[in-house]
């Protein structure tokens, strides 16, 4: 690709690699619109809050007790921690605590959360080779460009088929990313996206488990090890995406390869990014919202006799657990979190607690929702009908959802949401001070300063 | 499974991952008949051999430079050479070099290379945590028998889509081993097997590049990893393999769940493996081994006008390569190897340097071998036929290949490869001594005494 500006040809379009490659390399923070260095601030504010929000979690307690007695030297923070680690362990854990609850953001066109895997590989990597906030944003935005055309190029059938796209796409994006602010040549950055390329991994039968979060860890670590691998010269093959046994031919069954270049340079994925308001998958909450809102008009849990849902077809897929046994299974519940909206209006963490899942009052309403298909519903859209015991109807339609493109989060409301999940952490002033470094990420001289304050001292 | 002499009911051969386990958990030394004891030791002899032999290899110099900066603690020994370092690092780098020669071990019914991913994963794990030989052999049956049925119950769509099957079957196999070395008890071998399922990967595209034995190696520490997360407690899903998103059905399109479980603790797929005579693909042995038949019946590669293969169909997709660049992908060209054969009388490692890819005398016969499919040949056969300048044709058949399962390598032959292979590295006192360790590992008290002798002081 000869530069940023000059469309891409067919014949680079099928030498998919090597084109993002050179995207990677000619890419320049001084080039990026306005608009996407402020998107990606607030993808890392989203991404940080999640990390620092969950990493007390049992879920990263378990992945870093068991990985701490093999890793390296305290070279990067373990957001929200203590400890330090070597680099690759601490992309690991941050990209574990920043999926854990199911708060980090999303990419609805391809159902890829892009920062986990990307975030988390570069400020590991930041620590150990200092980097400018406009160097790591650039790097970051590389990182994410090439992880949702990754995903593009292999869907829909790459996801159907069963793969974690966050997994999978992620590992490109954190590799990208990293090449890109160790600034690898165009060679090299080849062998880093076929390192990651052979790496990619990661089903979605492990939904409602701990290793759901490991996808984003693993994605991060080996994106991140895929570049330093790249960097002192090992190799993979040259065509590791389009290839006839690369990654897209292998890992899905409906391929568009040119979608991996389409509009590199002038379209920012990274535009389309959403950040969630509720602590659970994102199909789930047009059902939330409207609970929400139901219950804001007045309606009562005690005096509900059965809730009727219309939802997209996806719902029931990913979250048709109708008897959750813990808060990571209520998480995939369409039925749990109908029920705790409308008792608690809310769907943060909270609402997705052991204890809550447990709670008779909300089993009790849990076991009277019905939800049903409706494929003409946006994934951002469902209607939520209440039966009162008294036969009235209260019924609400939720075109688009909180948190959809359509219905941004705004600045502020993704700040309380950072707040919310820090404080707890860190305290009001540590929660002040990173957020405020964060959101100027792109001004600094060392983003080094951003990870100290979210780190225990 | 109730117990080893039981046979797998049907509802325990759907419930594969929790049936794996089971027999995991319920192996004991001393229920190992002698052949597949004494097999291990072969497998192992032939593991550490070639692992030894290329600890010098470009490709193992270039992983450890790029993980060396981040590694932890000298928990463990790189086989080979002078350095320790943690035991996932080390499962890494060892997985790598035992690889790279395309030397290793093979099960022919699954393509499997399954020494590489479970050995490397279990030497370093060993030296960690005090293991007996008894133990150690016990862990590595049962991390072979897993892995070579997970990859039977995927075949033959799962090696035609693209996967490495090494790789992708290999973590689990190291999974397994870790698990019992572990002793983890039949949940945390469930997980541990899931975290298994959701980190395998490794593109077919990657032949002929590094990235090929990065394989191996991250099987190796990814299945360790998986046993460790498993051991501190981090889930997975129960239906890693068998679930509709599980393992089989997303990797494979010919799934045979059943095969998972088909004879545990009757059958041994142990007895099934083979061992290399010449330093690159299984699939070429066999013209490999016809070719210096005709050299000692007399060919002179001077007097060659042409040479017309028949091959099973697999050479010419796995190594089809008519004009390799370097010995890698010498590796991966049945004409670069059937010229070398002929000339050299040979097909060690020396053959597949870059520069006897280079020479022009080898060059010059290459281009006068043709490639003819036959379907009807088995995988250990082909056909030879050299025609003279002075248009006499001399052929050959080769009906089992030297090294496959009907014309085993002997212990002798075994020894004397890894003779070959270590003395260059360890010279002859210390070559002695860790042939005679590793000869009877299945009488030591503590692994650790192989590990030692194995290293470079």
């Amino acid at each position: 690709m000869p530069g940023l500006t000059e469309p891409v040809t067919d014949k680079e379009a099928v030498a998919a690699t090597r084109a993002l490659a050179r995207y990677g390399v000619a890419s320049r923070y001084d080039q990026l619109p306005a608009a996407v260095v402020h998107e990606a601030a607030r993808a890392i504010v989203n991404w940080a809050g999640c990390a620092i929000g969950a990493s007390a979690h049992q879920t990263v307690e378990n992945a870093w007790s068991a990985m701490r007695p093999f890793a390296g030297n305290a070279q990067a923070t373990l957001l929200g921690r203590r400890e330090r680690t070597d680099i690759l362990n601490a992309a690991l854990v941050n990209g574990i605590s920043s999926h854990v609850l199911d708060f980090d953001d999303t990419h609805p066109d391809t159902l890829v959360h892009p920062s986990g895997p990307v975030a988390s590989a570069l400020f590991a990597l930041a620590e150990h080779r200092t980097a400018s906030g406009p160097e790591l944003v650039n790097a970051f935005v590389t990182g994410v460009e090439v992880e949702c055309r990754v995903a593009r190029a292999v869907l829909p059938a790459h996801y159907d088929i069963g793969w974690h796209i966050t997994a999978t796409a992620g590992v490109f994006g954190a590799a990208a990313a990293c090449a890109r602010l160790l600034g690898l040549d165009e060679q090299r950055t080849v062998w880093a996206l076929g390192l990651a390329a052979t790496q990619a991994a990661g089903l979605r039968e492990m939904f409602g488990s701990m290793a759901k979060s490991l996808h984003p860890g693993r994605a991060a670590q080996n994106g991140l090890a895929a570049a330093l691998f790249a960097q002192a010269g090992f190799t993979s093959a040259e065509t590791a995406i389009e290839g006839r046994r690369g990654f897209a031919h292998v890992l899905s069954t409906s391929v568009d390869i040119a979608k991996c270049v389409e509009g590199l340079g002038q379209r920012y994925e990274l535009l389309g990014n959403t950040y969630k308001p509720f602590a659970c998958g994102l199909v789930i909450h047009p059902v939330i919202d409207g609970c929400i809102r139901l219950r804001e008009a007045g309606v009562r849990a005690a005096d509900v006799e059965r809730i009727d849902l219309k939802v997209h077809p996806l719902v029931l897929e990913l979250t048709g657990k109708t008897a959750p046994r813990s808060g990571l299974e209520g998480k995939f519940s369409v039925f749990h979190s109908a029920a705790i909206a409308l008792i608690d209006g809310a769907g943060g963490e909270a609402q997705f607690a052991d204890g809550r899942v447990a709670d008779a009052q909300v089993t009790a309403l849990r076991e009277r929702v019905r939800a049903h298909i409706d494929p003409g519903l946006a994934m951002d859209a469902a209607q939520v009908t209440v039966t009162l015991r008294d036969g009235v109807q209260r019924a609400v339609v939720v075109d688009h959802c909180i948190g959809s493109r359509e219905r941004p989060l705004s600045d502020d409301q993704l700040d309380r949401k950072f707040t919310d999940q820090c404080e707890l952490v860190l305290g009001t002033e540590r929660t002040e001070q990173a957020l405020s470094c964060l959101r100027r990420i792109d001004t600094l001289g060392d983003v080094r300063e951003c990870a100290a304050v979210c780190a225990l001292h």
